[in-house]
């Protein structure tokens, strides 16, 4: 499916961010099969030293242009590594208000800080791979955690000449606060602009289904991933696969909203598989899985999952995506 | 947690059923700690024999009287057994069109039937514990999935003297077609009525999340199930656990809704369990797991789940619910 | 279009009432063409002396049966006169939760008294036609509203032989709580049983839109109404007409849901009084007004209305429903 | 509360426009209290000789620079005159299908169309002051309508840098697509940035509550509109006013969101126009009411008003907003 050249791995140190996705002037011009290691920010603006080097909101590395993307275009990104770069992480404590039963937020059955207030510190080992709690209110090893890094926020830039800030998510990606976007995961984005313009930032060393309490634990990092880019045909919603399955991704409120454009591009990939759309039905019916991005943001994440042996069992060949 | 008597097995073969969950004349009288042996029609009323006995729309056999139980009781039903007891089982062909993207509904790429027509018919197999697609329209073997039984609808009476249909869910259960509901899962419903009264039906042999197709495979069905009553303590939304996860569901729409549901009853369950409040919280957020019961049903349903290994690792000993 | 025969005029003076919709035992058998003037206690089941007389939950007067109603035919209900029977109506104090921002709430800017806590009470005046707020906290006269009499729950037997909890609504009518169905309205009720079975409730001396503190000035009343049948079609949600408009009601969470139902079956009704089905498209686009019914109660309530001086532009006799 | 100095009317003739809201170079810049004159293409770009000028997608006229305003405040905008200024209108034909229920849609009761193709044309008589449907379909004379001018797309520069679509609205305003924005009306908008940065389109010379065939009466107008500057105070949403009426606008999906919004953001003005807290919430409770902007948009819009004359009854000085 992809062309190989000669491929190149780019080290880029980002200098400026930007908390918006958009045409933005890009930093780095890049090939199709090349890779690039750089670092992120967390979502507050602090690098590995946990120093503010530039404004909260999910600052983005980049973007970086490819050549040769074309609106209409399929830009694929395989993370290849995402690891924290720093030993401070940092999470809200409470669950957002807007995810509990209203009648109980009002109960205010809350031991005092709010939910914006007082942001907790754990500690990242990249050697025992794991995040411990850090908190004066709970004892050394109340809770430790195996890390599972991921990319919250990234995408291409924004149709329409938008620039369209790191905190909310559409067909172009974005702030999608999803899990499975971890090492091994190739994203495919709608490119919309010349040079597709990608943007990354806003790791998490571990984060739970829905970003539930607006965080995941939030970590500076380095990242490694590589561009491929498709021709020929489009996507509607973000796509992506890892080794075992092909994913589509629906960013909206509400949550049904999310999952009934996460459910129609799934179709749609498979009937491009070769598979009959009935038989695609028939076999979403009974075979599909869903798992919750975010519903937190502004844009709520559903992700539609369908296994990769399931796809070989009914003869499909996976040409991605 | 369990007070053990001479536990008692009752075998009961219904001879009628009921499409609404409700203070019906119960069919059987049992105590906690008995299991019961009995059959269930598909949602079509079709028996073992594949006859139709009963009308449709999910029927229910029960409601079985638990002796002793009481309003602001729990429930507490474990399912021993779920199988299939006949060789046929039918779905819809399409996915429902609320579940998928408006436009894309209007376009109306459909190869003919309509999602209501048409039904399909599998194959299904105990011995080999498959489920075969039969079809005129496609080859035979194009399609053979694993079993995966699990009840579609049970539920205890609900409040305030209704009889509610078979085809939705609240408070007291009802149709969450939930695949989660397997053999090996225990649920914890709320008591409204004198005898809680029980109700079960609308197995199916497998089913995708979400229950997108409007079906899972239905079949008619022998099931086994344990009763046991907690008393001194009340829920707000149905509880479960298996061996490995303690889960909470909400019913309702939107999808948002129902999530908050659960998490809310996951909060008030780990804190009963004896975790601090805020410690609840915080390991909620980095830990949760979401499943999609069913987004098909007038009330859909959001599942959420903790793992019990977590809950150990922070000290908790898991006296359910 | 109605059959007009000895009209009759039935007074009826309830002595037990009903917290669901459902096939409960007529307390009168009325004909078509038919008034029956009755009273109502309030949401808490208090009658015209202000002694609760039943438990509370929007106790129902009735149902009664009407001579001849089977399934798929339609009710009429004119509703002739709404008048509170006493003196003192109660409201809650405050928005409910699940009507403001979730943030708002968590702010918890109250001061003091929870919504479901300390009753208002309002002195109704029917000379006057007023309702003054009563209350320790603020001066007399601080304010005084003109009335405004409905009756904010009404309802047919629901299908399906259930007995729904009077707190909600669906096709059959139910908890709508718009402050529309006022004297002069006529409501027209899809039947799912024999005889319809009619029941009525929830008078409010004044409400604003979406019932948002959870109540309106909740008082007990007399109502007199006048039912027919009309026989030959059916309706999919309940209607209704006064001297200006025509309207439809969707009942359903979120209100998008209930909005897409209200639209449709006004599409539906405008193609039945002869538009032809592009043009009703075309006249809706420009000329469609919306109302909030309710926002608090299980199923929130949209009204889709269409001013009768316009259809009679577009040449449309209104042969109703 | 206006600092009136010597007036000013500009007269600004458009020559280039913005598919997007954001920080664009201001065309002119204007001081509070001055008023100005300027024209507004329609939706597809098309100006008053009905030739398309721009690309389609709500072209705005502006942005306009107030001088002196800084983030933090709230500017004013009261529209004057909207006056369409060519004969020829434009609709879309038919409800968009996520107005409609989703069995319906599929039913595919169309007659032939499709809701984005064939647009309708009006033609647009200011003398008469009226709209009529010019179609091959329809006899002349079928559909002639008042018109009823208002501004559907309008808003400051968002917050962040974003340059965001004028498809859709938030906190700065947007394509609120609300009929109420008619000649008379006062809107009051945050500001996030220098100057403003006030933009305007869209307008349209009739439009049904909710927009739901996904357009007004699209047509190019002369706008007229004076600004004042408000400072020391800031808004969460839009606000606005006319001779009878102030109301309160939220932006999001699901309507029920927007809602909130709406309710809590009156909440807000009621406190600040002195009504205690409490009071606020009972006023609303029994005299709010609710308008239905547009259920089209990426977001929907949802109007919560309170009547003037209520204000004053109750003793509130109307220093606004």
């Amino acid at each position: 499916m992809y062309y190989n050249r000669d491929m190149k791995i780019h080290r880029f140190q980002p200098t400026e961010y930007h908390t918006t996705l958009g045409p933005h002037i890009s930093v780095l011009e890049i090939d199709g099969g090349d890779t690039v290691v750089t670092t992120t920010v967390d979502n507050a603006g602090r690098d590995a030293s946990d120093t503010e080097v530039t404004p909260r909101g999910n600052p983005q590395t980049g973007p970086f242009y490819v050549r040769g993307a074309a609106p209409g275009n399929i830009l694929a990104v395989r993370f290849d590594r995402i690891v924290p770069n720093r030993s401070i992480g940092r999470t809200r404590a409470y669950i957002a208000p807007h995810v509990l039963e209203a009648g109980y937020v009002e109960e205010g059955r809350r031991d005092g800080a709010q939910g914006h207030e007082g942001l907790l510190e754990w500690r990242i080992d990249t050697g025992a791979w794991t995040a411990e709690l850090l908190s004066p209110t709970f004892p050394a090893g109340t809770l430790t955690l195996p890390l599972d890094p991921m990319v919250g926020c990234f995408g291409t830039a924004p149709p329409r000449g938008q620039y369209i800030a790191s905190d909310t998510a559409s067909r172009y990606g974005g702030n999608m606060d999803y899990r499975g976007f971890r090492a091994g995961a190739t994203a495919y984005l709608p490119v919309f602009v010349e040079g597709a313009l990608f943007h990354l930032g806003d790791v998490h060393a571990l984060q739970g289904d829905g970003e539930i309490v607006g965080t995941g634990i939030e970590v500076s990092a380095e990242v490694e991933f590589t561009v491929h880019l498709i021709r020929g045909r489009g996507i509607n919603w973000p796509r992506a696969e890892n080794a075992d399955i092909i994913l589509t991704v629906g960013n909206a409120r509400p949550l049904d909203q999310a999952l009934q454009e996460a459910t129609t591009e799934m179709v749609r990939w498979l009937v491009e598989l070769g598979l009959e759309e009935k038989l695609a039905h028939i076999l979403l019916g009974q075979c599909v899985e869903y798992e919750v991005g975010n519903v937190f943001d502004p844009a709520y994440t559903m992700v539609c999952k369908v296994k990769k042996s399931l796809l070989e069992s009914v003869g499909l060949e996976l040409t991605l995506p």
